[in-house]
């Protein structure tokens, strides 16, 4: 564990104090959350990578294993067991709990065993590893439902949650925007490679290098791939080719857990064809436009239909798609193209919250729409400052949507498939920026990195 | 999932085949061994890097998730569901059941539903993740031990896995020889990063970007640190500074799960104090004397003990210890500076088989020693051709150790403690490799990375 300076020590402690009396406004119970413990690599010494549940970490601030915080009325009690002596051989002096206790500000530090004494009536949120998950239901005697499936005190409490988190703190700004610089410079790494790479495994390696030279860890499995059009492909085994594209979605988290998520494409020759070039202007005239619009009250939701509405407008204008733009968004012929929603919430989690299911992501009241062209949006609330969202427009061409024959057949007389064929060395096009909501708009925490053809196209030929 | 070409894929399935049938020559039960499933990182969608589980890789051959596999007279049956159908949106086109069944030249396959019919008699090993353990005990209907504490058939299976595992064939020989090619390169990348590096970080980013680039993983969590002395250090934001001595220990796993495991030790500076020098030659002299030893039948607590006399005869030929070199040994003041194993067995795991506890790393009928100059020996059974070991031998200035007031003591006149004071700047220093046991004596897999001080500087000053 990397331990803070003092400085930044002093922040830490009168942040999470601060989010601490926060959530007491809300909530007068005991709340209390647990890290985690990590997982094994087929033995007992050989441990997965671990990252402590972001509930923890919000309140917690540092990334403590095998931790458990209760949290009432503002202070903050901490239980952790100190390592046994014989640690100090394989993993040198570490602090113990009174000096981890010190550092996160815990008005009470304790072994884990005294935990249980002070269980009654606490909300918790159930985390994901099924070995801490069956010790919070015993230790509170009572069934705990999965995280997106709260109910009582458990859903009170993820609301309040929502409430705190959604609402980024200079806490949580400071460590967003390092994971945002440091994920920009992986993508510059990543695009200054592609000229000798030969394959996706090569880009991704000089990608995920930068982000592990500044110790911090991916938010989530990179997506680094000339077959854009695989949504959420993580394997890295092709070859590049001259005439593809490379579609990199990498993000850095910091060592507290705080994530970045930035979606850059590029040609892996260096240079665009026609076609693609064609493609990208419209992305991009939908991502710079649903940025410029994000401020305080905008519904989130409707720079989605203005994502959709540029690329079907954009399609329209090259023969791709035919008919006038609001009637083809109504009709949802842009998700044939655009399938996925135009971002989410970012924090700790790179969906932030998403583990709470729609409750972070969904006002209270909205649900899910069965529409192709909605159903997939992970966010619609009206924007709030202080919120941290992705704009994340995109085009691909899927083969499970494209060649569905009810697809086909109801979206017959609005897509040219001839004019369309004539764009096949376009396979998958995503830009990604992460956006905070300010007061007077927006600022975009990744905006050093470019987003213009004719920068990528500098940087890719460095 | 990267798919085998024809080529790698005809002797895979011989390959599997013949462990197959060895397996059914050891066992006449059914044997059933999962794969186990990914951990979440905070919320379903997001998950952690996978590892599937060792015994389950070594008959099934890649790296399936959720996958279960039946071994009986020398058949193999695949338990697997296919993908939902909404996944390809997400996932792209991947291989159905039969499509991996053939693959992997599966007798029959089924979905997972299909297994609770045939469980009956089956011996299996406890997999490390709860939720897939808990599994195993369901379908089975019996109480599964822990894999370090099998008993009746479950022991008969392990002792049987150990005889397989213990001798590489030519389908792992193949797999380890790669991971210990790129596990070089990125060696060689870390020592080529020190010129510009100024953290720890930079370093580890060098050179895991080097296996990622190769699209394989880390086989365990790397050790990259000025502070060699804690000997499992898996912190790397120190900063370098001239004096310095970085100790690093990183292997690469491939795509299949085989491990390489290596370490280096080299100067920041790109040279080596006198003081660093002294000892850093000591260890190699243990190192190469070792490795010049292994052939079959030599006893491998031999070669630990081998280790532990040249270290110690170098350490009196300093002045550091005091005494002859035997008489030294017998007393363990040896393990004051090399307080673990001389090395241990590697396969598919780092340490290969510790799941099983010391079934595999420990000749029946011999246990563990409580002598602190041998209790931390992973390994002590005679050589067999086919064996892959390592040999690590190392130096270390443990505060834990040498300020331990019992220590003192019992040491008092052997130690000269001004004289070790003279160097304090070697903190520590390993220099393993991974040596494979062949009839003629033995095979260097990770022979090309230099060892030698001439050799370390130049790479580190290139």
């Amino acid at each position: 564990m990397t331990l803070p300076t003092s400085t930044q020590n002093q922040s830490l402690i009168i942040g999470l104090k601060q989010r601490r009396e926060k959530l007491a406004k809300l909530i007068n119970y005991p709340v209390i959350l647990w890290s985690g413990s990590p997982a094994r690599r087929n033995f007992s010494a050989n441990k997965l990578p671990f990252r402590a549940s972001s509930h923890f970490l919000y309140f917690a601030g540092i990334p403590l294993t095998n931790a458990v915080i209760r949290l009432q009325g503002g202070k903050l009690e901490l239980f952790l067991d100190n390592p046994p002596p014989e640690a100090t051989l394989w993993h040198g002096t570490t602090p113990t709990r009174e000096e981890i206790g010190a550092i996160i500000g815990a008005n009470q530090v304790y072994p884990l065993a005294e935990l249980s004494g002070k269980t009654a009536g606490a909300a918790t949120i159930a985390v994901q590893d099924l070995a801490t998950y069956q010790q919070q239901s015993q230790l509170l005697n009572r069934p705990i439902s999965l995280s997106h499936q709260t109910t009582s005190i458990d859903l009170e409490l993820a609301q309040a949650l929502v409430k705190l988190r959604s609402h980024h703190d200079d806490l949580a700004l400071a460590e967003l925007r390092q994971a945002a610089a440091v994920s920009v410079a992986a993508h510059k790494a990543g695009m200054q490679a592609t000229k000798n790479a030969t394959t996706e495994a090569e880009i991704r390696g000089a990608m995920e290098g930068v982000i592990i030279a500044h110790n911090m860890t991916c938010a989530y499995n990179s997506i680094v791939t000339v077959q854009g059009e695989v949504l959420h492909n993580e394997s890295y085994h092709h070859q590049l080719h001259p005439g593809d594209l490379l579609l990199a979605d990498v993000g850095a988290e910091t060592p507290n857990g705080w994530a970045a998520d930035i979606t850059r494409t590029w040609a892996v020759s260096g240079k665009f064809s026609p076609s693609q070039k064609a493609i990208y202007e419209i992305i991009l005239q939908a991502h710079d436009d649903c940025i410029a619009k994000v401020k305080p009250g905008v519904e989130y939701q409707d720079l989605h239909l203005l994502a959709a509405e540029i690329i079907a407008a954009g399609l329209a204008d090259l023969g791709i798609l035919e008919g006038n733009p609001q009637d083809l968004v109504a009709m949802d012929a842009h998700a044939l193209f655009f399938p996925h929603g135009v971002g989410h919430l970012l924090g700790l989690d790179v969906h932030d919250m998403e583990d709470l299911g729609d409750v972070a992501g969904y006002t209270a009241g909205r649900s899910r729409s069965d529409r192709f062209g909605l159903g997939y949006l992970r966010l619609n609330r009206p924007l709030e400052s202080g919120m941290l969202v992705t704009i994340e427009p995109g085009f691909y061409q899927v083969p499970a949507i494209l060649n569905d024959p009810n697809f086909r057949a109801k979206y017959q007389n609005v897509i040219n498939w001839e004019r369309l064929a004539e764009f096949k060395d376009v396979r998958g096009i995503r830009i990604e920026d992460d956006v905070l909501v300010t007061d007077s708009g927006a600022e975009v925490l990744t905006a050093s990195l470019p987003t213009k053809i004719e920068e990528l196209v500098v940087m890719s030929n460095e």
